[in-house]
Formats: C-alpha cells, sequence, structure tokens
C-alpha cells in the first residue's frame, strides 16, 4: 500500500523516461531493480512507482520522500546515481519537484 | 487514504496545466472544486489528487480511473468538461495516460 496523501510525504518528484520503442517495460523493471537496490535504502526514501505510457514511448516514477533535502542528499551522491547512468535505451529523462495540493475522492465515498 | 497500488486502478491519467504566475493554489483550489462536483460523480472515478510545482508554475493532477473505457466517457462529455473551460489563469494543459507497472518501497520496509 503507498498511499498518495500519507502525511510523512514532504515531496514527490515526478521522472519520466523516454525510451527506444519496444523497449519501455524492460528497461522499466531495470530501473526499479536498480532503485531497489540502491536509493530504497537511503534515509527520506519513502516509495517510487513506475508507470508505463498506454503509447509504449515513456515510463514514469511516481516517487515520494519525507523532505525536498533528503532528495537533495541523494541526487547530489554521484554513487547512487551511476547505476542508472549505465543502462541502454533511455532516450530523455525530466525531473519535477511537487508538493500535495487536495485529494478529491468520489462522492459515493464521502 | 489513497493508494496507488490500488488493484482498482485500471489507469492513471497525468494532467499537467502550466499557469500564470502566483495563481497557482488558487487555480488548483478551483479545479479541485469543481472535480469535486461534477468528475467526482461519475462511474470509474477513483481520485485525483492535485499537486503544486515547488517552482509555482505548474499544477498536476494525478487521476486514477477504473478503467480507460470509464475515464473515455468523461472526456467526450462535453458537461463534464465545460466547467474547467472557464476557469482563467490556465496557460496551457497537457494529458497522458498510464498503467502501473511496479513499486518499489524502502529496504527497511521489507
Amino acid at each position: 500500500m503507498i498511499d498518495i496523501t500519507d502525511p510523512a510525504v514532504g515531496m514527490v518528484q515526478l521522472v519520466i523516461f523516454t525510451v527506444e520503442p519496444n523497449s519501455q517495460q524492460q528497461i522499466a523493471s531495470a530501473i526499479a531493480d536498480q532503485v531497489e537496490k540502491t536509493v530504497a535504502h537511503r534515509a527520506g526514501f519513502l516509495s517510487a512507482t513506475y508507470h508505463l505510457s498506454t503509447d509504449g514511448t515513456q515510463i514514469m516514477n511516481y516517487a515520494q520522500w519525507t523532505s525536498t533535502d533528503a532528495f537533495d542528499a541523494f541526487v547530489t551522491n554521484p554513487a547512487a546515481r551511476a547505476a542508472l547512468a549505465d543502462l541502454d535505451g533511455i532516450l530523455s529523462t525530466t525531473g519535477s519537484a511537487w508538493r500535495i495540493h487536495r485529494a478529491v475522492t468520489p462522492a459515493s465515498a464521502r
């Protein structure tokens, strides 16, 4: 269970990878494997969920961190990032930082 | 509680709004208000969570639907979308469709 509205979430990092055709699932699994071995051991890491675009061209990671400081400490650590640099088939990567504003749930659930 | 890995989630719709400076929080609240009144009553809608980019320029909605068909039925309904068209300050909107591939949780939690 990964709760989007968990109060422990201090920042959300959205990373979108554009990948070579027909490599989407394989690359998503390879990235998740690496993250499981490295980032998942870092203080402040809460979750990383990999999504596949229905058009087959992109992978999106919705990642939860306890704070921007915790994420920055990861990003500035070269060892933690080197593993991803070795993966083939990633054409481009963009990242953006977010905080939760408000959630809307079904009317029937209120 | 909004579970990213809820098995009921058939598709994730990511919508990113670029907004006028200093209007981010107000517009995010206005969109969420409209969605609460309209989309939240539709069959197949599971959740919509509004995020603010830390740079102040964008709003991101991470929305869960039971299926692509349920989402398509909403998108092709003019009445359900008209409310958003009346909001001022939205410079551009992009949407993309995703499905969950895999989630990674902290090593300490495994």
